[in-house]
């Protein structure tokens, strides 16, 4: 379907934060006019909202045509696409597909969620709408609980520490204090993490994203779209995939094994044509220590039980061959569920036009982001690539 | 665009019901697996779910995962598509655009929604959602009292009476006796309408689309996709648009003015390379008998103002030259929110391929079917040819 080239023209994002003075619209809103402001000629033809619950955090549907109207862009086509948690890079999926394809030249991609309305109770509830209502919600497994079990299961069968388990997390904080759209901008030790509070055993407070609000929004464009945004840095979208496993943990011949994302970045890079070794950096969705440690190696850049070994070991830090969540990842940048996808696609645009500031991957050609709903049950693996 | 032809090659949906001992993904499975049945040799390569409310309703995001894991397709993308009440036809829009533009072959669309398990005031909560949190629902106003405003309008306006108002519900609910898979299958008149109970004058209860649980699905092919599908009866997707529209209506010029379904109509037939007068039947969005009057009249079909005065005359009845919502439309087949403008799909599909039974239009070549999400907030149109 290589028809044309399809890129990412401009991006915006408001602070990941505890946004009290902001509705749902709000944050969308201004995610979008900043990303919309790097295009000025460009007019987008089609909006895509990436948003997971909406309706359980503001009593909100219709986010597409909301969003829409209040940008002054009604009249165009204008989309919620969900997929629990990694509804913003599957909106970023669909619209890449069409631009990609040449059914629409221009797409304005928003990924947003406000969390912090609801009481943390009520956050749990909305986090299990992931898993099934009839099969594990019913059973009373949070989601937090699910990962529990997937890291008390990781740990014990390949062998890893607390401190390996800790490594990921380590790195995100470190990587978050330049970052100024973090949540969390204060660097952690492994001390740190083993100390705070259980979350749902082995899991601890910083092994856990944190709850919070933001939104994020990418213009994409094609070779027709991009004539209307020349003057713009662009950064190639070289493969993108999104896939789906067998619905929850329990499900799965191997529960260390994320198929969707194995498959999806397999196809992402097939697309891009691209080896793994080419690879500058890597955007990781560890809303949990152990979710980054698998997907690392479900990925292949580590080998199968050795995700959380390679971190301890240095592999994944900001001064390595192969930096990982560049901004703070999910766990400092923060995890507002269905915009994290786009945050991570704008941090990858960020770093392949060299606008990192502080956290410039240095001579970072190509970046792969990866975005996960429920335990990897869907994945949504980008490829970028830097102008040459 | 045109780069190759879209079809749709398959259907299946439910009795739309109160499907107590269903869940929402039990209808979502049986109306895909009869969907699937009809192409045996066809795998979708991609899932659409169209739902508005699997939040509030049945605490279930991630549909699109949770559906295709649950036909066996786990691995392909799926993705849920919301835009309030024309999810539906939303869902089937964007695998539209991508199986005609040939990003890929084939979809599958399934829309799904399960309203009864709710009881009546999270109904009226859920509903609202279509409309701005902050600005219509924060002030107490449910969905039906904003028809209910435009009905009157309308009426006062265009100067017209109870008995032309109840027009469509009449001719819904005569097509409906014979359609075996509609909520409500007894005939009505003007005078049962005139005397049910008031919801949000001046409309009452059977100027009001019910409540209930349904499923609806549609496998979409492309030429390419078509050569799996041969022996399967197609009608082709001659055109398709979404629009939008200034959010809601007190934000509108005239609010009588259905600007979402106009444009959308205009660029759906521009695709088709249609004239109105070819159009054989429409199925429209009558979730209020008010709404179905507007939408007439903004395909142009019936003059402004015109709208319920010629289905009063019998414009519009099953043995008219244009007969509308040959099914039952909204009010008596029913409208499970995001599975609705897929039934239209479908319905449209059956009446091509000389599959529509006791309801069949005869020499059917050409329909049409429009689908809204709020008050003509979004609106999605598509056009239909029957085989040659």
């Amino acid at each position: 379907m290589a028809r044309t080239k399809a890129y990412v023209a401009s991006v915006g994002f408001t602070k990941v934060a505890e946004h009290w003075e902001s509705s749902i619209l709000d944050l969308a809103v201004e995610a979008a006019l900043k990303a919309l402001k790097g295009v000025p000629k460009l007019s987008p033809q089609q909006l895509f909202v990436g948003n997971m619950f909406s309706s359980a955090g503001a009593s909100q549907e219709h986010m597409g045509a909301l969003v829409a109207s209040a940008l002054g862009l009604e009249g165009i086509p204008a989309f919620k696409v969900e997929s629990a948690c990694s509804s913003g890079a599957s909106a970023f999926n669909v619209a890449y597909s069409l631009v990609k394809s040449g059914a629409i030249d221009s797409a304005l991609v928003v990924g947003v969620e406000k969390m912090r309305d609801l009481e943390p109770e009520a956050v749990s509830q909305a986090l299990a709408m992931a898993e099934s209502a009839e099969y594990t919600q019913f059973v009373g497994a949070t989601f937090a609980a699910l990962n529990g079990l997937l890291a008390r299961h990781y740990m014990e069968r390949m062998d890893v520490t607390r401190d390996e388990l800790s490594a990921l997390p380590v790195i995100d904080h470190a990587n978050a204090v330049a970052a100024e759209h973090a949540q969390f901008r204060r660097a952690i030790t492994p001390e740190i993490v083993a100390r705070s509070g259980m979350v749902a055993d082995p899991l601890r407070l910083f092994d856990c994203a944190p709850v919070g609000d933001g939104a994020a929004a990418v213009v994409l464009v094609n070779d027709s779209g991009a004539s209307h945004a020349r003057k713009a840095k662009m950064a190639e979208v070289a493969g993108g995939r999104v896939s789906t496993a067998r619905f929850s943990v329990y499900e799965r011949e191997d529960m260390l094994d994320f198929t969707a994302t194995k498959a999806a970045f397999r196809e992402a890079m097939k697309q891009a044509g691209l080896s793994p070794q080419k690879v500058d950096f890597v955007e990781v969705h560890d809303a949990f220590s152990v979710v980054g440690a698998l997907s690392l190696e479900a990925m292949g850049f580590s080998k199968k039980g050795m995700g959380s070994k390679d971190a301890k070991a240095g592999k994944y830090g900001p001064k390595s061959d192969l930096p990982v969540n560049t901004f703070g990842g999910l766990k400092a940048r923060g995890h507002p569920v269905g915009a994290t996808g786009v945050y991570q696609i704008a941090e990858a645009y960020l770093q392949l036009t060299g606008q990192a500031g502080g956290n410039q991957v240095e001579g970072a050609e190509y970046g792969v982001t990866q975005n996960v709903g429920g335990v990897d049950t869907t994945a949504a693996v980008h490829v970028f690539r830097g102008a040459e």
